[in-house]
């Protein structure tokens, strides 16, 4: 029984780290989709985004059959009751990536990002992308660490939304109230998108040493 | 055992429902806050958040325990796991309270809700703590049709939150680009709360009735 309830818990990490790899791929998608104005792009992380709901629902369940049928102690008990978390954190990085996807086709056919912006959205999508492929490898690693690691990453996303936001309401703004508010947003969904992935990896983190993880 | 573990269950609502009066109470200080620039009472809701968070390892901790001594399954499962997802839902409640009071104190001695918002904001503080208070009560009572009516209780909100969106970007906004991308990312805070309250009451209804509940 206890080798099946370890390849169990295997299966609980593959199923997390592959839920990783659909909202990092969301979050390329969406980022793209947003620079280029590419409708149909949008779409499909808008229509794709039910998949991770699917796979949130599917560790879930087998989480909560593992806790009724194997009693599970300790670390075992720590490590299902983080991969309810993080399964729950993975989905809504999902979210996150749909709203900027939705926000590049609410703004169709002009675009949502103007061209001073570019490089800062272009960043901030690539290493919110990096934070989710992180985890996803942390899953299979040594998560020792991982907590100050994340947050050194996420401290890159919030240097960017802060300089987003200067520019946005800096005096020189020459796009208008309108492109400001969803700029304003769509930085938000970027810095959110890269605390869940910190919350994951603190998770983790904790699940695996036992010790709540602190700070660089 | 039994009796002492039901004891448990119902020790584990009440820092749930403790918790709820806590993120309402939040919610109700930091809006008047925000309406009255009251920089004191703003400082107070940033520092009160902690005791939210405490709440919340309190529970986990609660809910930990009895998964490791009492092995439960079926309904008892089911509310435990439903308390730690909860619980983390309201801690975040919680948190969107201390952006919006965040949000005055960084306006501070400016008032960030201009004369024709105030009555929206007013509006989405009352129903947000509403929410809270409501989702409180359900801890102690039927939970069956919670999610329908938190649901549409929750409408209410968006559509507030959609009249601020076009009042800000409708071409007539006199207040300027700071404020705009201020007043909308504040939209948002009493927005994300009120879905927070929703995702609880869904839960609750699932924990007491084991069926998935569906909009009204």
């Amino acid at each position: 029984m206890r080798e099946s309830f370890h390849g169990e818990l295997t299966l609980l990490g593959e199923r997390l780290a592959h839920m990783c790899g659909l909202a990092a791929e969301s979050m390329r998608l969406a980022s793209r989709a947003l620079l280029t104005g590419d409708l149909a792009l949008s779409e499909q992380v808008l229509g794709d985004d039910s998949d991770l709901d699917h796979a949130r629902a599917e560790c879930e369940e087998q989480a909560q059959s593992l806790l009724a049928l194997q009693s599970p102690v300790a670390g075992d008990l720590r490590t299902i009751l983080a991969a309810v978390y993080c399964a729950e954190k993975i989905e809504r990085m999902g979210d996150l990536a749909a709203h900027i996807a939705d926000t590049a086709r609410f703004t169709h056919p002009e675009r949502a990002v103007p061209a001073e912006l570019e490089a800062a959205f272009t960043e901030m999508g690539a290493v919110a992308a990096g934070m989710a492929d992180r985890i996803g490898e942390l899953l299979s690693s040594d998560a020792a660490g991982a907590f100050a690691e994340l947050d050194e990453t996420d401290h890159t996303l919030d240097v960017l939304h802060a300089q987003v936001l200067t520019l946005i309401t800096g005096g020189d703004w020459q796009h208008g109230v309108r492109s400001a508010t969803s700029l304003a947003l769509l930085a938000r969904f970027y810095e959110r998108f890269g605390d869940q992935a910190v919350s994951v990896s603190k998770r983790l983190e904790f699940a695996e040493t036992g010790i709540e993880p602190t700070r660089g």
